[in-house]
């Protein structure tokens, strides 16, 4: 039995390249799909250009960032050169790079996809709207497939060449530090181009929405690419590469104890069947003869959680598992759809908060927005209450089997939670690109028939949006309580070589923890309002650009034929503006945790990154939810009630949803990565930490 | 040296008495000022009446509360009377009984006083400043003794009567449901004035605030005063006599080990000496030949400040206490100033985050609303870090002492920070008796240099308001800490009782702490959405009502003489809205609480208490600060600059200044309360969860 850990690693990587053929034969689907409107096609190309341009700028800040990172990981971690040899720093500081660029390549390869399916999908609409939604969805597949495949892979590489929970880490370290610059990047990118171009474009000109003369207006389509696809891309590759590595790190430890690997063995065997049931989910997703799209994406989600329960319960029959382990997964997987449905309640405009909502958008703004906030936080509620009852239940579940197994619990009810990624993945790079595809059927003149398709398409994806966001929130914040497991363990790994006290625990009224609690719980709001005052700041850039152009170029405001703005100015304020506004909030929160655990030492620290996680997901789940909320109660008046479009309510719905628009596509969906940074930085300091903190 | 805690009490009460005459003094004082113009006598006589009304309200529906708790407390509280007698159980629900009410004649004390001062304070703003300041102030202060007075009394009453630190903490339990009801309740009531009046009379009509036609106008002006003198003043009740029963519960366990009973002594020492500090504080309060009302509040704060701390140490030296205990005392006092100058400059005017919020607005609502959301969020940061810096060396400091001492630090810390109260409530209440006075002014026509005058009064309440509110959340979150303290020695009490195993912490590893403090962060979340959720429906109801009397009543609208509106409407509306929906915010805080302690026991509370604390001082410390924030950007903007009243950008500073109406003045206040009830139901439920939880 020993090496059946091996041997599910190499299982996981077939299943890995099975993705990848899954992603080939998507690619080739899309791609052979008819464009022939060479309008369109010449603003696709605009898009997918702009897409490019910002992501190759990111890159190239990012390997700069990586280099400097990996000299530091190659001097000092996970023991500094001159203490503990060079040999596992170099294996370290490889896998940090080697995480950074498979989640890259993944990115890169879902932008493409993205940029190419927008144009297939709107082509499609001429037809009807069920090959419109499978061009949509299968592009957004594309991206899903490559993430969790990239993903999976690169995990069992990492751990087979190494043999290192330690340097699986290093590669999850990795994958956090390119999400933070695709999800907090590409997220200021996506609303600043948003905003300005709402502001001056539906607000100062009252022109529509994705109207060609408006300069922003291919800035704000590259956004939908970078903040939603690559970002969220690179946000769910994190999630997934940290639960794994969280749940590696204590099913080796425990695996040490024993005379096999069986419980690393389960991880890989389990992460290999949620991918595969991604497949297959991806595989069934169409629109059937009745429902809409909403319907379609659902029912392929919930498709595939039934998969993935049903074939891990078999593994578990067929080798041995622990039958425990596998019911801590379940958990965490039903807790997810929990989590995902009350999402749905805060967001849906069938339901009564956003109803609320726009009703009160008729006294004026003040109100959308108390309103929106009030629900917000409400919103937090449930959510925490699920993830509070999921870490608990497997804890309970899984304590009586041994030593180690409780918070192994934890981590398996995440990995159970983010089984359906790839899924997930799909459904969320499918809302960009057929907003994209509603963009270009303006931009194209294509005609009111195919905007209403396009508008339905759009729709579903918002709604589906809302959904998987609750969802991943909840699978990071069951993975940051797991990654705090992993630190205590990387703690007392560095303890006992030193010949220290093994840490039992950390205990709220030891005042070195709460002193942790307390700065810890500010850090993601500091985090938050320097992402939001950000995009504020390049907003403002770009508003100015944008009535330099109005001003300047004549015959733009008048529709003149020939007459064109100047869209790559827009796209390049954007993209500056974006790393440069991203970089001090990423340092804050890094700067942050070495202070606490150089002064406070991994007391604080572990007091510091549960108030991290504390305020993260309260912050997160407000943020996520009540912009969600603003976005729909403004569509839902635009859709008529309540005086439409034009009225006082919409004006002040209007604010909401620019209010909102940071809140769940920049700061909310950033949070978990900054989070996730902060706890991977402090396992992989955790010896730094115990030998050299100011206090003990 | 045993019965030296009997002689502090009996100090303790007898500088009571010397408040109580002080009180009475000012009272005289500002009672013989004269007043002579009939029609401000005939506004002042409607806003007193209002004021009245809704005590008399509040008080009715608190004494029912108050009953039915005192019954429950009777019956089950601290041990069930068929347990353990009745003695006890009759002690703690009179206790109780006695905190409710010294706050209530606290409160009345104050109202009257104020509505009485305010008219006295605009007739002397004919002559000057000066005199207009004086009354002012000398009004706020009667409050600010007559709180600190019956506060201290009450606290060194119950304990000389019981001999029972138990009792005291139902005694602080009386406090904080009196606190509950008069700053949530007064908050809602405020701000649904505030809002309805200006969203009817400055937005959709054009006349100015205060406007005599105005039917809310009146309800405004006694929102002033409930909302801000008698429910701060409440909560400043509160938060002080928390602070001393959470260091008396650990004193009195440190000296039942000891021979004597020394820091039970220094307790009301340092009380009584902190009362007398603010005695002279207030008589020491005048406006120089330089400087404005600004300088006079603030120099008299800090000279408060170091008479207290010089006095302590005087008495630290002659009666020999622990001069660790000291230091405590004085870091917190220390920290304390400090949070409050933070405060001040993300509210000042004269600093970069007003300045780029009325900036921002500029661009609109949506970025008024951003920019100060992330400014408040920023603003977390410094307190939190203070706050945590100051119980953790506060606890180091006090640790060698002996076993118990660290955790009195804290709470001696927290008594540090709460020693200049007296001060705190004084320039407190003087902003809504100077705020009244420019309505009186306005309403009473007194013309342009009165209204100046009264505006300079005005704007230094704002100012110093900011000071002071960040005060009283460092010292409640101080207190916080020490009630967790309270709470675990209060579980130990009971578990030595029991005979069961004793708690030595809680460690956030215990995945049933870990549950807790997931719940336990939501709630004041969710707290805080249904108190601005009641002042959003009220409001509505009252701009209603304000509707339907310009269109009922003939001539109203033109100013027709005699034409009066039906104030009294107004208030009704705001004074049932308010008790109607403070109570389900209430209710679902110490429901939570008894759910989660009854199902996870006193682990799972640990946590709950903590996380309430965390998000409790996050939210607080946001919705203080930003609500500051934007009022004060909206009158940078009103007092001329960036276009001034009417701009573009100015519409965009109301909106802000109504978002963060509810924000400053009832919701982020509320937070406080919301998490000392919890704690304090925690403590006195300690037994009962210890023998009952569902699990262990």
């Amino acid at each position: 039995m020993e090496s059946l850990d091996k041997l599910w690693q190499l299982a996981a990587i077939a299943v890995s390249f099975l993705a990848f053929a899954m992603a080939v034969w998507l690619y080739v689907w899309v791609k052979a799909q008819p464009s022939s409107n060479v309008k369109i096609a010449e603003v696709g190309k605009l898009i997918q250009q702009g897409a490019n341009t910002f992501l190759k700028r990111e890159y190239i800040v990012l390997a700069k960032f990586a280099g400097v990172v990996a000299i530091l990981i190659l001097v000092f971690l996970p023991s500094p050169i001159w203490a503990g040899g060079i040999t596992k720093n170099i294996a370290m500081a490889l896998s940090y790079v080697f995480g950074t660029v498979l989640s890259a390549i993944a990115g890169k390869i879902g932008i493409t996809v993205a940029t190419i399916a927008n144009v297939k999908s709107v082509e499609a609409a001429q037809k009807g709207i069920k090959p419109a939604f499978l061009a949509g969805f299968r592009g957004g597949a594309v991206m899903g497939m490559a993430v969790v495949g990239t993903s999976l892979m690169g995990v069992a590489l990492v751990l087979m060449i190494t043999g290192n929970a330690t340097a699986v880490l290093g590669f999850s370290f990795g994958a956090s530090s390119l999400a933070l610059f695709a999800k907090a990047g590409g997220g200021i990118f996506t609303k600043t181009a948003d905003i300005s171009a709402d502001l001056v474009g539906k607000v100062e000109l009252g022109i529509p929405e994705d109207d060609p003369r408006n300069p922003a207006v291919i800035a704000d389509n590259v956004g939908d690419n970078v903040g939603d696809v690559a970002g969220m891309g690179a946000d769910l590759f994190d999630s997934n590469v940290a639960a794994m590595a969280a749940a590696i790190v204590m099913a080796m430890a425990i695996d040490k104890n024993l005379a096999n690997s069986i419980n690393t063995a389960m991880v890989f065997c389990y992460a290999a069947i949620g991918l595969l049931s991604s497949i297959i989910g991806v595989f069934s997703a169409r629109m059937g003869k009745k429902g809409g799209p909403t319907k379609a994406l659902n029912r392929s989600t919930y498709v595939t959680t039934a998969i993935f329960a049903i074939l891990t319960a078999a593994a578990t029959y067929f080798f041995n598992f622990e039958w425990r382990i596998w019911g801590a997964t379940a958990i965490g997987l039903a807790v997810g759809v929990i989590i995902g449905i009350t999402s749905d309640y805060f967001t849906n405009d069938n339901k009564k908060p956003v109803r609320y909502v726009a009703n009160a958008s008729k006294s004026g703004p003040a109100f959308t927005i108390l309103s929106g906030i009030s629900y917000g936080f409400l919103s937090a509620l449930p959510a925490l209450i699920g993830i509070g009852i999921s870490a608990l239940v497997a804890y309970r579940i899984c304590e009586p089997i041994g030593p180690g197994y409780a918070m192994f619990g934890i981590a398996m009810s995440a990995m159970g939670m983010l089984s359906i990624v790839g899924m997930i993945i799909s459904n969320d790079a499918y809302g960009p690109i057929v907003d994209n595809a509603r963009g270009l059927a303006e931009m194209g003149n294509l005609g009111d028939k195919v905007l209403e398709i396009t508008d339905e398409l759009d729709s579903a994806g918002n709604t589906v949006k809302a959904v998987t966001k609750g969802f991943a929130i909840g699978a990071a914040g069951l993975t940051i309580i797991a990654l705090l497991g992993a630190f205590m363990s990387e703690v007392n790994s560095a303890a006992a070589e030193m010949g220290k006290e093994l840490i039992t625990g950390f205990d709220i009224l030891n005042p070195t923890v709460f002193f942790g609690l307390l700065v810890g719980v500010a850090i993601p709001a500091v985090f938050s309002a320097m992402l939001i005052m950000g995009v504020d700041r390049n907003a403002q850039r770009m508003v100015k650009e944008i009535h330099r152009q109005f001003k300047e170029i004549i015959g733009l405001k008048e529709g003149k034929e020939g007459v064109k703005p100047e869209y790559d100015k827009c796209i390049d304020i954007a993209t500056v503006g974006a790393i440069k506004e991203l970089i001090p909030a990423g340092l804050m929160a890094i700067v942050a945790t070495l202070a606490v655990g150089f002064i406070g030492g991994v007391q604080a620290i572990g007091g510091f990154l549960t108030g991290n996680i504390l305020s993260g997901l309260l912050l997160a789940l407000f943020m996520s939810n009540a912009g969600g909320l603003w976005d729909n109660a403004k569509k839902y008046i635009e859709a008529g009630n309540l005086g439409g479009k034009g009225s006082d309510a919409h004006k002040a719905a209007v604010v909401g949803d620019t209010v909102g628009d940071p809140f769940k596509d920049t700061a909310g969906p950033s949070i978990n990565t900054q989070v996730t940074v902060v706890s991977l930085v402090s396992s992989l300091m955790a010896s730094s930490f115990l030998a050299y903190s100011l206090f003990k």
